[in-house]
């Protein structure tokens, strides 16, 4: 879709909705649909072609605006099925749609052996906080299982083992994690990253966090691992950490451990990156974020679980004003049972007009487009290693880079100078990082509408002013 | 704004929007404006008039839904002020504005006595969550402020204390209290409400509630009152309660107290319902929700706290992909340190339009409308007391009623019959309450485009259905 087409689109759909909105008082003001009614009417899977391929111009996101248009003419609160059957049942189905195009094991899909499944919230953050709750309510459930259902007993022996919990994410991961267990109350301890294992959290390292903890006599339930770091875009190692965490599986020390991929995760659509997920199987939950690099618009945060009964048994209540004849008999899905919030806006709707406009193919498209762009700029600095040196590689479309120096600390004060030179003229706005006291630069290139020639302008800046700290003529 | 007004608006919006796509690449990447250049851009309130007044429909809510294309289009995550100042400065004026118009406690403005302001939530579940986490901490931190930091005394107080939590929301508090309560994993307790007092929270309930909690060694630290219960609308006594808690007011027991007036909280922007905010200078936080009847879009929730340190001190961490100048030196907000999530949509613009677009006197005059509606529906139900009677009388647009009968057991059953036949039929849409035994139907006149016209024919129907009941003719 170019802008013209999108131009038009938005039209015509100005006019659908002002007529629904003069209309509105000819229409049934409650669905007589049945549970399930949606899921026959769409095919099982994605596309892979857009719907029609010639329009695709990758750069662009307006399938999604127009999501938002419809969605806030329903104007719903949404929070359960009888509020709204199809925005319910869209996002059970294009949540499936999406599990599939990632290739994400089955156990995520809601109709899965695990009875998993996937809800879309507002933001990663909100997304780990969610799941850090399950895995506090699960994990006390669990060791206080023996003894008799409200007895003082039990309530002793939970608040006992409460005030022993401990949340774990490696150096590298979110700050949302740290966050998450401020909120809820418990303890957070950092998994230490090494730069020999290129950043990434190391199934060794998990061990010996976890074997340290439990020496104090603290209870580690829950452990943020990353696809894609915020720093540097590192992919901890998932294969080694199942491995570590083998012996708990399963048992009433089993430690929830949750895949953030909150910008890479879109880069599992690219079939050379899909070998990634197959470990997640032994871990029980999953997020990214389409809004970041899946040419959807912000808020939308898709997260799966292994077993929604965790979700639902931490979250769900149920107040005589919520009930209804569907809900009761557990025919349908009440999302609001899923997150935090009671209501919530349709944006399945984005996810479909997305995956339906680009198709499968289109996305692959526009991930790889950014992929090859980050490996163009690598390679550009690479041919100046006078003048710099690659921090890490080109990764999900994310290079950082140092400038040349004597020692660390010109290298980070050179670095740093040319930072922040660059993002005061305001023509490109970098980020930094701090990694074990090495400061280097963030080039993301997976973004809408960055092309080669942007990334070479960002490279003879690079250049000139690198080229004035190290002494030389560009 | 009428619907051919708002076809025209939007489509010129959706040629700004495809114009600011297509030129992207030619403007500025970081803003280059210093913090606080708003404010004096913008009226010290909001309008009191529309601006044109002659184009006001009270009941239609363009302005927001043009907002929401904007909004998208600049699709940014917002998460601080270095990201886009426009949002964050707007949101401070604009509930700087709101609060005004509602004629909240002057502490609750950001630039009022005790350093409080607003901040836009998606849902009120957020709301109270975020208060509610913030309250804990407030509390934690002042009863163990005599130990020394950092010290293995501190750390067991602390957990000592946390086993004993308690937050208090009457049995009439919408059901999200009780949710927060369950996610930070403190204990909730309910205060009990009773029909003679009209379903309103009294200060003797919560005095009573609160020496119990103490005799049994547990800590209350925090209640919801409500301006306008989910069942029937009910306004706590906030002068009451106010007067109970004064002993403990300011000192380490200090009980925080948030009033909940999602829905009900539009109708302080009447003059006569103003009085009810007196008592809040004495409480912590108070939050509404324009989506419900303001004319607002879904979502947006707007909260305010007395002392905007209370938040931040129990939300903010600092990763160094976060810092900048300006927040590091405290010259800006970051809204991130107010609420759950990072990212954040430019929610304020929606407030901004509607505020500006309809004028202080246009938004009365709406939801006056919906006021005297209600008022309509219950003289008209009061000239049948041979089929009904008022369970509760209209107030704020809202009248809960229930069908005539020999005993309670009858009263229930038609009602229920009654309402369920209603709903089959899916020309209304009604809801339930069962308080205290006692099932009522609720009718809710506070939305857009319920017209006296909507009103005579669900009355029509109820008699006639409520005749069948009682076996008259209708």
């Amino acid at each position: 879709m170019d802008s013209q087409e999108f131009r038009e689109a938005a039209k015509a759909a100005i006019d659908e909705i002002t007529e629904y909105y003069d209309n509105v008082a000819s229409h049934r003001v409650v669905s007589d649909v049945k549970p399930g009614y949606l899921r026959p009417l769409l095919p099982a899977s994605a596309p892979l072609d857009p719907e029609p391929w010639s329009a695709i111009h990758a750069d662009v996101h307006y399938p999604a605006a127009l999501a938002e248009m419809y969605s806030n003419t329903f104007n719903g609160a949404h929070f359960n099925w009888i509020c709204s059957p199809a925005v319910t049942e869209l996002e059970t189905v294009v949540m499936d749609w999406l599990a599939q195009a990632l290739a994400l094991p089955e156990c995520y899909l809601s109709g899965g052996s695990t009875h998993g499944g996937g809800v879309i919230h507002g933001s990663a953050s909100e997304a780990i906080l969610t799941v850090m709750c399950a895995a506090r309510d699960k994990y006390l459930n669990a060791v206080t299982a023996g003894l008799p259902a409200d007895s003082e007993e039990k309530e002793e022996a939970t608040w006992k083992h409460r005030s022993k919990l401990v949340a774990m994410g490696s150096a590298g991961a979110h700050s949302s994690t740290k966050k998450a267990a401020q909120i809820l109350g418990v303890r957070f301890v950092t998994v230490p990253i090494d730069e020999d294992a290129s950043f990434a959290m190391t199934g060794a390292a998990v061990a010996k966090t976890v074997a340290d903890l439990r020496a104090r006599g603290l209870e580690p339930f829950y452990l943020t691992a990353s696809l894609g770091t915020t720093d540097v875009a590192a992919v901890d190692d998932f294969a080694g950490i199942a491995e570590v965490l083998s012996p708990t599986a399963g048992t009433a020390q089993d430690i929830w451990v949750h895949v953030d991929a909150a910008y890479a995760g879109s880069a599992l659509i690219l079939e050379e990156n899909q070998p990634l997920t197959t470990p997640l199987a032994h871990f029980h939950s999953f997020n990214f974020n389409p809004h970041k690099w899946l040419l959807t618009t912000f808020d939308c945060s898709a997260v799966w679980v292994r077993s929604r009964a965790w979700l639902i048994s931490a979250l769900s209540i149920k107040p005589h004003y919520l009930r209804n004849e569907f809900s009761d008999n557990e025919l349908v899905t009440d999302y609001r049972d899923w997150q935090i919030p009671l209501g919530r806006r349709f944006r399945s709707l984005k996810l479909w007009f997305v995956l339906r406009s680009y198709g499968i193919r289109g996305l692959q498209a526009h991930i790889r487009r950014g992929v090859v762009l980050g490996e163009s700029l690598e390679a550009k600095l690479k041919s100046r290693p006078d003048l710099f040196s690659i921090f890490t590689p080109a990764r999900f479309g994310l290079v950082t880079l140092r400038v040349a120096g004597a020692d660390e600390d010109e290298v980070n004060a050179r670095t740093e100078r040319v930072y922040e030179g660059i993002n005061a003229d305001g023509e490109f706005y970098l980020t930094s990082t701090m990694v074990n006291g090495k400061f280097a630069i963030r080039v993301c290139t997976g973004v809408e509408r960055v092309a080669e020639e942007h990334v070479q302008r960002l490279f003879d800046i690079l250049v000139e002013r690198a080229g004035a700290e190290v002494g030389k003529k560009a």
